[in-house]
């Protein structure tokens, strides 16, 4: 066991911390963070995952959202992995939109990416395994929410473990990563020029599958990358014909930073809790 | 008039804006933020200042602290502005606690800071002309807050301007720079080592002063810096003998980092708005 806490941080009556470890399933040094609420009560809490965008680490969720005060207020587990493998025997790509930074949260078949890029595999798998030891008193509930290339990466694996996870929530999604400029560029690299291989990591057919959990999306009116990355209308058809619970949101004048996340928070917060408790 | 926007976003229902602008007090080319409430029910808003710590700049506070749901919560508009002159032409120094990133919020006298390094009079003058026009519906009504070296200049500009800003508030400051080291080496570089001169830069001085405006001090337990730079002493004394409001609180397993900030920011908001409405 490799893991050692770097960093410590008494928050909102809870505590962050800041984990390093040796990921065997990524073959490279990771780091994650966790927040764990007061529990004064001692009660069973139950855990949310939340996965962040491109260029982001597990920092930028940790500083600049404000979520601690809503994880303590309603009694909640956070933990937030990094967005991909990283270090220099990692392979990485010049773009800010391929390589370290920009895993898309899938397991990847062709090289160079195939040796440490399984972030599906390291969050459902091994980091799964290493925070049900960190989380005290935890319920066994669990929910999973995302921001852009996170928000893709919260409605695939919360999609692909619908037994697992009671309910999914994005801000600003990829919803359909095979026909986003984004997402077909990581899609090829990652799983090659074959496109049926594609419809596994792709939310707007996953929300076809027998079971969904529900699932809210918050998109601002004013972001940059809405529509040509963010389009939302295959995977709305696609829960409509379906019948899921999804609720998809549009905020007048917002974009695509973590101001408007830090606004929407609770809201997201309040719906997770519903299926939590 | 040389000012330009550079970023704006939607925050929490208000307008959080960076501008830049040509600096004369301090000749050189600066930035500061400003968030606007949505003042929906158009009614007349006070002002809050908010001064940051040693290496920072008008960003931590609004990317960091979550302090645009309050300041929208309590309709008051923020300004923060950056901690020092920037730009090639300004005098620096290799250590992060001198130069650039490090102004101590006074108007240097000696060589080779003087020229530039004025942000007493920077804010006191010409930021809050500037502000005045950027605030619409401004009640008049101002008060001032700060963190660390910030919460030093909050007190500072604070008490030196008693009859302008209703009440100062502070987490972790500096308040006995002329007997802590980062004090110690700032006051010798931009004042000279005449201690006389170093008095109307020192809270636990200035407390003494005929007319002081309420402060709230919030400090954590754990906060490595304390008390080596942040000793409290000699100012709660100064202040219990000329009997001035002062709340001092300390805040049990607490940092310095700004995760301390946004625990207790809606504390600091309530105490300002007592003396602002």
């Amino acid at each position: 066991m490799s893991l050692k806490r770097i960093e410590q941080h008494r928050s909102f009556n809870g505590e962050l911390c800041k984990y390093s470890h040796y990921s065997e399933v990524l073959q490279c040094e990771m780091t994650f963070s966790l927040y764990l609420p007061s529990n004064e009560e001692i009660k069973k809490i139950p855990l949310i995952w939340w996965l962040s965008g491109l260029t982001c680490t597990d920092d930028n969720f940790s500083q600049k959202s404000g979520f601690q005060r809503l994880a303590e207020k309603h009694q909640v587990a956070v933990i937030i992995p990094d967005t991909s493998p990283r270090g220099e025997n990692v392979p990485d790509d010049e773009a800010w939109d391929l390589g370290q930074g920009a895993s898309f949260y899938l397991d990847a078949t062709q090289d160079p990416w195939a040796k440490h890029y399984k972030m599906y595999t390291y969050i459902t798998d091994e980091l799964t395994a290493l925070a049900s030891t960190l989380v005290p008193h935890f319920s066994g509930k669990e929910s999973i929410m995302g921001h852009s290339m996170g928000g893709h990466g919260a409605l695939v694996i919360g999609m692909k473990n619908a037994a697992r996870f009671q309910a999914i929530s994005a801000f600003s999604p990829i919803l359909s990563p095979s026909q986003a400029p984004w997402g077909i560029k990581a899609f090829t690299a990652y799983l090659g020029e074959d496109k049926a291989s594609w419809k596994e990591w792709d939310a707007s057919e996953l929300v076809k599958e027998a079971s969904v959990p529900p699932v809210l999306i918050t998109q601002g009116s004013q972001d940059a990358f809405y529509p040509k990355q963010l389009e939302e209308t295959v995977f709305l058809k696609h829960a409509r014909e379906k019948d899921r619970v999804v609720h998809y949101t549009k905020k007048e004048g917002y974009d695509h930073s973590y101001f408007f996340i830090a606004t929407f928070l609770d809201e997201h917060f309040a719906f997770h809790m519903n299926y939590l408790r």
